[in-house]
């Protein structure tokens, strides 16, 4: 299961190393205490919706600009995953939908060739 | 201030509706309490992780693909507070930084020219 908080965890983490801050440095900004933001930069805790907004003003990125990072690590573990799923079931499965659509798709073009 | 959990709302319920079903159904198949459910789509209560999973499973929709539209909604509210707050600053304070540095390359290239 790809968990929203922890992909939010290394997408805060990554980009308060990339500016070269200290955990310490960042909390005083969003004044979260720093047990509270190793865990969620961990993880392992969830952040509110208003502590989010802290952490995105304390950072200086646009929280729209955080929730699309996290879209795109989600993205990249969902793709993995399939590939991973794909890979047990080779053999003992029938074809998945979109590779049954495309081959249909192939024999209407060529019966209609 | 842009709330996360607000917009996950919004999200989830305009997806739910799209699908034609309603709240009882979808909370059946995520496991979730109607009164839950219901104050997540209000964006009154966020939604742990593992709930948002499977409100995502229930939905059918990669949870990649929520967060990007959420992503997408954050923005425009961003770019709707920004505006809103230009025209209360228009005559009362400096150009912002942006329109600064243009006004100052502007000067660059005509001293070059």
């Amino acid at each position: 299961m790809v968990l929203f908080r922890r992909l939010l965890g290394d997408v805060l983490r990554s980009r308060r190393m990339d500016q070269g801050r200290t955990l310490r440095q960042l909390c005083a900004d969003a004044r979260v205490s720093l047990g509270y933001m190793s865990e969620i930069e961990r993880g392992q805790k969830e952040a509110s919706s208003e502590l989010l907004a802290a952490i995105c003003t304390a950072l200086d990125v646009p929280l729209s600009e955080i929730l699309s990072d996290v879209a795109d690590a989600v993205a990249l573990e969902e793709a993995a995953m399939a590939v991973r799923l794909e890979k047990v079931d080779i053999g003992s499965k029938p074809l998945p939908t979109a590779a049954r659509r495309a081959s249909a798709d192939g024999d209407v073009v060529a019966s209609a060739a």
